[in-house]
């Protein structure tokens, strides 16, 4: 991704390893600071996915899979680190899949660098391709609506939902984002935007209630990622995607999720099987470490909800648009 | 409205009259601090009001009366001072209504103070009513969701949308409340819990974007208030309303709107014709005065949205529950 430094544009991913070290963006600290971390154990990587040093399913499965290198680098028990990986986020699918894909390749005997780059380099390919299969769906002059961070910094570059706008705007289109702040956390404030402003394409922030009041006022299509998607097409993405799913359909706007293969779980038949986090109260009721709620008062935070597949148009994938229907169809054919 | 004082309950109004001067608590402030603010001219009621120290269309109705029995009382030009007035929220009815009541009262001799306490008695009357009425439909048991503030503070005392929950709650029913944060101002967190706490309300806080994600896992119903209703029943409230109502439909969740008739419009034919106002960017960017969004990044901000007639199930009054058909029958017979 373009990242504007003070020495002009330069060009960065999410994480990536250098020199049997494993850097990453700290993602809790943008926009204010760009700094990188750097680790060298895998227990450190757990605690950093957890904590959402690196978050987005795509970067944090590339994440694991460096974890998982690091582990076989200080020769370290490779099903207890991927048992510790595995738990930090419980409904981020990639993070299943890396794991699963380090553990076989570190099996076979491959070298661990190696293995994860080629794992992280998949995940690159993989949405430079939904770039591209996505920006065919976008026309000159389109206002698009996305929600939280699908970005580059989400998925080691380019992005999944972000993936066909960047590709449409470096295409020449004209074109407009709705960026819907997305709290708690305001991923899409904070990360979204940011990376929109990195590449100079027009967009707004907007809080996340105003969505219907946009989509109204005309938005020619909607995109987000997914944390998970179920064989039957159904998703589980940040909270408040569900919302803008149903109000997508009720103004028959279309409604695309953009997600690699890696992300649908072929193995849960449903949403209702998708297991939703739960996360700590206070990331609702204090900012910037001050409490914003009143004394004595409690909140509820799930972390993601769950979009029934009726309300999807299409998946954007690296092998193309598909249909919910078509999901069950690419099990087996993991590329 | 019950506040939990230091030295034990006590009851408050959001305005009121007191020796020639006009007092409202400083909404601003809450829930950190409780403060009451003096006023004694009505150039700073219009700024109060323009300022958010009051809001909530009722409650800037009686602090408009009020502030026209100070310019009364001062000698001041009414007409001017009702211009005045009008022009700092564009949305609210209630605020034309309220100057129209008052130029009505001191063109007939009524004195300032007590023509501006009957408006601001038939509001409090008028709210009690509303929970009464509303109250009928709430179950024991019953999980409700509302939106911003629409309590005893918007509306002087009582509330609108939390007038039936307040009502239902004295009643002994047993209730859980689902409070959407409502950003950007977080009126929802900041005063509709504040509200609810005081007067121990089982209830919860949550980001606007999980409205849907708690209405699907079951809300009984959904209670708002209104800052406008037209003729037609489309009705204008707080931003992120729109969403809410067209969830409830999709979700079959009867939704309800909770005003008194001061809040209809005759005069405007349908939502089209309401007049949606437009914030500071600021008010989405910066947080306890520290900017939170990238540098470089706007944002858009209106303060409403218009929510369609059709996803209304019905209107809480002051004189019984309508359909949105029923609301052209009610003109001409102001209470």
């Amino acid at each position: 991704m373009r990242i504007l430094t003070e020495h002009g544009p330069k060009d960065y991913q999410a994480v990536w390893m250098e020199g049997g070290k494993l850097k990453m963006i700290d993602q809790r600290l943008l926009p204010e600071k760009f700094e990188i971390v750097v680790f060298e154990d895998v227990e450190d990587v757990g605690r950093a996915i957890k904590d959402m040093t690196v978050r987005g399913a795509p970067a944090i499965g590339a994440a694991a899979a460096y974890g998982m290198a690091l582990a076989a680098l200080k020769g370290k028990d490779l099903d207890e680190s991927g048992e510790l990986l595995k738990s930090q986020r419980p409904t981020a699918h990639d993070l299943f899949y890396a794991v699963d894909f380090m553990l076989g390749a570190l099996k076979r005997g491959e070298e661990p660098t190696k293995a994860a780059n080629r794992y992280a380099n998949q995940i690159v390919e993989k949405c430079r391709l939904i770039g591209v299969n996505g920006a065919l769906l976008i026309k000159d002059g389109d206002k698009i609506m996305t929600h939280c961070n699908a970005g580059a910094l989400a998925t080691v570059d380019y992005g999944t939902a972000l993936a066909p706008i960047r590709v449409a705007w470096r295409g020449r289109k004209k074109l407009f984002v709705y960026v819907s702040e997305t709290r708690p956390r305001l991923q899409g404030m904070k990360l979204t935007a940011y990376e929109l402003r990195n590449e100079e394409i027009p967009h707004a922030i907007i809080v996340d209630g105003a969505s219907g009041h946009f989509m109204r006022k005309g938005v020619d299509l909607v995109i987000v990622g997914a944390d998970s998607v179920a064989l039957n097409g159904d998703f589980a993405n940040k909270i408040g995607t569900f919302e803008k799913a149903v109000l997508a359909k009720e103004l028959r706007i279309p409604f695309y999720v953009a997600a690699p293969i890696s992300t649908f779980d072929f193995d849960t038949e449903s949403g209702k099987d998708i297991v939703i986090e739960d996360r700590d109260e206070d990331e609702v009721l204090v900012m910037n470490g001050k409490r914003i709620a009143p004394e004595g008062c409690g909140a509820l935070n799930p972390s993601f909800d769950m979009t029934p597949a009726k309300y999807v148009t299409g998946f954007i994938t690296e092998i193309g648009v598909l249909d919910p229907e078509q999901i069950a169809r690419v099990r087996g054919a993991r590329i």
